[in-house]
């Protein structure tokens, strides 16, 4: 049997705002047969996430950077094309962290089997992966919604914006999504049931936001930051509870962003602003997939993906989650 | 028996910045005898507190603004020299909210007798009233210090900051102080048991926080905002937890201020920020209250204050808060 040709994205240089595509570099490498404990997998969906901007500064984060002339690790859904472990055979899907890249030589005990596989397959990286968990765990557990309360999240026809808004409704909430089209805001209200959505770019956002939202913001799950956050955080209420689980409008500046400050306003609101990560709810991943998955199959929650095709797109997708080319979560489908 | 005169500091107008004297007025008002249920009290104490500058705008916040032309409210200890409630005699001292007056007719209800008057006095306006117990609830209830952690409070040598850093010494912290002057400094370290306090005034602020936090920073209290926050978010730990008591560098700007925006750092260092004011504490005042008494009884708290004598020095008492004239609780002895 000959090698496997694996094409592979490697960090070429660290980007210094926007990156371009000479940040990156794409390589052919020869992959040779697994050995014992090892397998051979092919990608069949890979993940682009916003995270993984962050990543390729050279900077203390949550996880730490990616290294130059390596691979861009992330979500991918693989197909096992040869094992040499007794539990995985050819044909299994697996999750795994490889990335940026069309095949790997893994060991077996850094894949995980999907048994069931999820229909779609998708899902696995999406609603009932680290995107719904994200969701599931940031608003659940740091805010704590409350029948009733206004719930505002902002991103909201991204990836983890869209499952956030749908878990809010599920939970009785008022729902105000911000993004940044009015189709994505259509979207938002018609297909997924948010009580009401604001364009951040359009010139009225504030007045609309103020208008959305009349008995202020209980909740705010906050995916991008700036200015759009300035503003939710000009109308939250007392004992008012933030989540802030990205900050996509900042990641491509090239200085650190300056403000309105707003420890003033938590502490005259008395409000709670807290970061987190997903990784960091490990313990509780079977809680949030069983809900997530029963939700899911009870119809209350949706869905949405923008699949784009071909590994060489990987790098146009992307840079498309910075000017909102998805809605819900952004896969490429490696052909 | 004839009138009694009762001098009373009112709010003239709303002040722009800094206030200025002019923003006040001295009235006499003449008082009469209690009716049935009321007492006729002498303020012997009062005190002036940063949160007084908020009130004297009109913007919401936790508690009401202060109205023109009446006088500026807040906490007291004054002695009975009238009464018409039957539980209360002349010569006893309680403790009220009639803030900047000489005299005030109140409904016994809004008293509360000081039994046992604590030793001094004062103590129940400082580390056994409102001030101990704004640290105790802060640092507590929404820091959580774990014993060995770093502990860092600004406005350190203020009236809640040094009973925040004597409780997480209790606690087994290492609690390092920031304040205005090597003075102020040479005390917390000397007197109060703090491992180190850095001058925020210093030209190597910065390099000083650095080598006094030798592992980061995992509990902040912050009383001041603005600038020395700035450089204590640059290191906090994963998980840090930052409770917003105050923020009184801000308090006289003219215009909300600008500064490095900290959402990235609570996202990067999955950190918690929260506001919070005691007042929301109140059903938990007995335990706050007993713990306190009994930390100071045992000796391993301190008390400090500073006394101005003469009510007809309150304002300017109250503006040295801003220029840090006090080390400890304020307080105006009325003679």
């Amino acid at each position: 049997m000959s090698d496997t040709q694996a094409s592979r994205i490697v960090l070429a240089k660290r980007p210094t705002g926007t990156p371009a595509q000479d940040c990156f570099r794409t390589e052919t490498v020869a992959l040779g047969e697994p050995a014992d404990g090892q397998v051979l997998v092919k990608t069949r969906y890979l993940s682009v996430d916003p995270y993984m901007r962050g990543r390729m500064n050279d900077v203390k984060s949550y996880v730490p950077p990616y290294r130059l002339d390596e691979p861009i690790s992330g979500g991918a859904i693989c197909e096992v094309i040869a094992s040499r472990a007794s539990h995985l055979q050819p044909g299994d899907l697996v999750l795994t962290q490889t990335g940026w890249q069309t095949h790997a030589l893994l060991a077996a005990e850094k894949v995980r089997k999907l048994d069931p596989v999820p229909q779609p397959v998708t899902l696995a990286l999406g609603l009932l992966g680290m995107t719904g968990l994200t969701a599931y765990f940031g608003l659940i557990d740091i805010c704590d919604p409350k029948p009733g309360e206004t719930v505002v999240v902002s991103g909201a026809a991204g990836a983890v914006g869209m499952v956030v808004g749908q878990i809010g409704k599920i939970l009785g909430c008022r729902v105000v999504g911000i993004a940044g089209s009015d189709a994505k805001n259509r979207y938002l209200t018609e297909e997924l049931g948010f009580d009401a959505a604001v364009n951040y770019k359009s010139p009225t956002f504030y007045e609309d936001l103020k208008r959305a939202c009349p008995d202020g913001v209980d909740v705010y799950f906050d995916n991008v930051g700036g200015p759009v956050t300035d503003a939710v955080m000009k109308r939250i209420n007392d004992f008012a509870r933030i989540s802030v689980c990205g900050q996509i409008s900042l990641y491509n500046l090239s200085e650190p962003d300056v403000g309105p400050r707003i420890a003033p306003i938590l502490l005259t609101r008395k409000a709670k602003m807290q970061g987190f990560i997903v990784g960091d709810y490990h313990a509780r991943f079977p809680e949030g997939m069983a809900q997530l998955s029963k939700w899911y199959n009870d119809g209350k929650l949706k869905s949405e993906e923008t699949i784009i095709k071909g590994f060489d797109r990987t790098i146009e997708a992307f840079l498309g989650l910075f000017t909102g080319i998805n809605t819900g979560k952004l896969i490429v489908e490696v052909e």
